[in-house]
């Protein structure tokens, strides 16, 4: 059955959206370049950035309402910044129970209709999370702790990108097959047998995306706009530190839904208290059948082990690690792992932590180096990139939560090993009371068991080891087992060598991981661009799924198909 | 990394079945009609059915050999024919480790070869097993019971297309990503940043294709192929009363890789004594990653629940309805129903059990029917279609195996219910010693307990039920709640009215299930063709796939990249 035609509400946001999305099938087609969602803050218009703070500001200590949502009355929240600014932002509770009869009452309407509507809807729904990139950025500032200028594009535009490509590919997805086609098939002399077949898209039920601390929007927009845009109804469980994102993108979802003739409980929110149980509770719901998931191992791993009912796509806990051979550019390669190691107070899930040195030292452009000599050139660049307190706030954020500023005091304090370079706190003159932390440079030797132990674990937070290995392929074998094992989101190596080059893609093949090679430049291996670069990989233990590809759609609905006589 | 130059018998498969490719393409997203292996047996040249009985009759006695591949030396076998001859055939026996030991060796070469040479690789071993129809018609039929005329067509021509659908999907879902882009991104004043990326596919490991007793290669060629095609090494565990198909498929497969350069154990064959326990061991080994089934539900039950380190695909059994509201042509439907519950003795999973008839009658062209004369004029059409007992036979077919034999005896002593028709022995000429019955017609009322109790359990074989339900819409939703409990491959309906027709295909999006509406001529509801129908949904209980659509390949490889400055 094709979907019904849409309403003239509907068939203006198509046409409306309709060159953005076919430039989107092309771009990620392309794998170049491209966005439509400015990265600059200053392309939001002369008054953006004001209007922006300011709709933030009216948002702190408020009731946050997200009308027509059912609610029990109660009221959740206790975001606190880790700029040290009260938020005071508090939420409707709702029980499980309510917000699945909700979104389950919702689900049929939307589901029926079908593909380009969908679509359309949803990139109304980015559009205008895109008008307010400023107030995002606010919104993602103070809940993760990322500086203003990585919370503006991380958290707008680079989010909206990600969720766009969803978009995109599930549209992609769900019309592989043509609505209708004849099908004939000849039979010798007699009449040939004449069909007629339409195909129609049949979504899962309800989708759950169980939000993460550090990037609620750019690792939660692919799961939410994938499952939205397939059809699906979309419960949003943020994390209890990072509400505020999610709850705006919620309650712009909901008016768009509402706007277009859907049921604005098409998208719902859960949110609730730090500690509260919901995900775990909503997780196994027998409607749940979709659920995104980005955070610790242990509850991804739960979730993979009890979410039976559901698909389940996880991003979880790895090691990252850098391998360090050679270079042409030794003043380049320092400066670029410098930021790598800097950027969000190395807080992301693609920051590298393991830096894999051969102890008999590297060449270079500038001769050959000891190990210690990198490892102390490497220190000097982080402690030269963050010398000042105004520009080094720009670049680490601050820290998001007890746990990493705990680990990185255990870092300080010399728990995980010798300190190539001490963490040492900055302090904002914006915001007084921030935490904020340099990162940690922790030496280790690869052939030791207690420096393994410590490095071979994800230290989540602003603390690498600049790890000692016998030789580069020691590294590599290293290197290889520790994807294996721990997983990684992501592997950058330098060498001027074509054979270590070589070994280091049959290695990073071997295990499922991505590689960045000799980045010098202002391109970080932590950074990955929609439409081009795929984000994780699902080959190793550190995620299931990627940031986009067929699979991560493909599943998210099946197709029903109704035949008879043509 | 772009995959390898490949060597020049690989550019010259390459290059032989591009066009082969091309149009399976097309065809797979026009959805019309196409193939290109003929479906009757006299295209296959003048002494094609000879030639293909003598091969078959050669098989016949003999020790399979399986060059190259490792065996512990004991040889295990067991089939026989439902035709009551004696095969005779015994095939070299491989401990689960040594198979996986020699699939491992061989992955990493079948890995790197690429989506081109991969696709041109399985459609070589199409192309030889095509040119081999008759003998596996042979080797099908003798296996399964099926007639020679449905062993050829659904054991040769059209699983070949599921097989060479389910290539095209891989190879499409494979190259959606370019192997190399470039990617600009303009930074206002500044030179703009330049990478290259390239992008590999990753194979997911080893798969494992666990067979069936029915339809060996119909619904084996699917997961295999895709497997294949998508670079990873494939274990074919045939069902131990259905090996011969699968293990001349394997040697197939093994001649053409070995001719093409790879190593022969990328496919491997795991037979076993009927009872072994081989497909429970090899589920479970970690480098097993795709396992692909068709079978019980509960075995699939278990493999779903504990296979947790592969990506599961299963086809189980389900209880397959057929509604009677109304018809414009009585006799169409009376004959067409009548071939799709004879057709292989009811032995696919997709024949239908449950005929819901209103208890009040219904309305057609030759005036008001009731319940009753439905039943009886549909018993007519079952035996008029079989009163002579050549051409039952060759529409029958025999019966798969004892279980199936005893089910059918139990029905024939009403222990299912009362008979509308009771099921007889036929007798074959050419096969004195074949089992073969007719369907029964077990009458059955919705409202009685103890009658809800058997129909709404699958009685696998040539068992069907005429149950009147109160009116339409009751049936409607017997028809909805039966796929979405017991689920179902098929669902089929014969109405007249608009208003029956659209709650209909709403009953059968709602619980995912495919619908084929009045259906009165040379196409049944039994039937799927390759490249236009989905067979399944993978959206009722009945399976969690389809033959075939992009999340049937998606899943198995992932795609690592590699980037550097351009």
């Amino acid at each position: 059955m094709a979907a019904a035609t849409p309403d003239p509400k509907v068939a203006d946001l198509i046409e409306r959206h309709q060159d953005t999305l076919d430039r989107a099938l092309t771009a990620m087609a392309e794998r170049d370049y491209w966005s439509p969602y400015p990265e600059f803050p200053k392309a939001y218009g002369e008054t953006g950035a004001e209007d922006g703070k300011a709709a933030f500001d009216a948002l702190l200590g408020s009731v946050f309402a997200v009308e027509g949502q059912p609610t029990d009355g109660d009221l959740v929240g206790g975001e606190t910044s880790p700029y040290g600014i009260e938020l005071g932002v508090s939420y409707p509770h709702t029980e499980p129970g309510a917000l699945i009869a909700a979104l389950e009452a919702a689900r049929p309407a939307w589901a029926a209709a079908g593909p380009a509507a969908r679509a359309a809807v949803c990139l109304e729904i980015l559009a205008r999370i895109n008008a307010r990139s400023h107030e995002f950025a606010h919104a993602v500032m103070h809940t993760t702790g990322q500086a203003f200028g990585m919370a503006f594009q991380a958290g707008g535009p680079h989010a909206q990108d990600r969720g766009l490509e969803a978009v995109a590919y599930a549209y992609a997805e769900q019309t592989r097959l043509p609505q209708s086609a004849g099908w004939t098939k000849p039979q010798g002399k007699r009449e040939p047998l004449q069909m007629v077949k339409e195909f129609t898209v049949v979504p899962r039920g309800t989708a759950l995306l169980i939000g993460c601390n550090t990037f609620p929007t750019w690792n939660g927009f692919p799961g939410l706009f994938a499952s939205l845009a397939t059809g699906n109804a979309v419960l949003v469980k943020p994390h209890p530190r990072a509400v505020l994102p999610l709850a705006l993108t919620v309650r712009i979802a909901r008016e768009v839904l509402a706007e277009a003739g859907f049921d604005p409980n098409t998208v719902c929110l859960a949110a609730e208290h730090e500690g509260g149980t919901a995900a775990q509770v909503l997780a196994v719901r027998p409607e749940v059948k979709v659920i995104d998931y980005t955070g610790s191992t242990s509850f991804g791993d739960w979730l993979e082990d009890n979410a039976r009912q559901a698909l389940v796509y996880t991003e979880k806990a790895g090691v990252n690690t850098v391998l360090v051979d050679s270079t042409d550019d030794y003043r380049g390669m320092l400066n670029n792992l410098a930021f790598s190691l800097s950027l969000y107070s190395g807080q992301m899930c693609t920051t590298p932590q393991n830096l894999l040195i051969p102890r008999t030292g590297i060449a270079t452009d500038q001769g050959d180096k000891s190990y210690d000599e990198v490892v102390a050139d490497l220190a000097a660049a982080v402690d030269g990139l963050l010398s000042d307190d105004a520009r080094a706030a720009a670049i680490l954020g601050a820290v998001v939560n007890p746990g990493v500023l705990q680990r990185t005091a255990q870092a300080a304090g010399g728990e995980f090993g010798e300190l190539a370079l001490a963490p040492r706190p900055v302090t904002s003159a914006e915001f007084p009371g921030a935490t904020i932390r340099t990162p940690a440079l922790v030496k280790a030797d690869a052939d030791k068991p207690d420096d393994r132990a410590a490095f071979l674990g994800e230290q989540f937070g602003p603390i690498s080891f600049t790890v000692a290995v016998e030789n580069t392929a020691a590294g590599i074998e290293l290197l290889r087992r520790s994807v294996r094992e721990q997983g990684a989101m992501t592997v950058g190596a330098y060498t001027t060598s074509p054979e270590v080059e070589q070994a280091l893609v049959q290695a990073c093949l071997d295990s499922g991981v991505s590689l960045s090679l000799n980045l010098t430049g202002g391109v970080y291996v932590n950074q990955t661009a929609a439409f081009s670069d795929l984000h994780g990989t699902g080959a190793n233990p550190a995620a299931n799924s990627a940031y986009c590809d067929g699979a991560f759609v493909a599943g998210r609905f099946r197709t029903v198909e109704v035949r008879r006589h043509g």
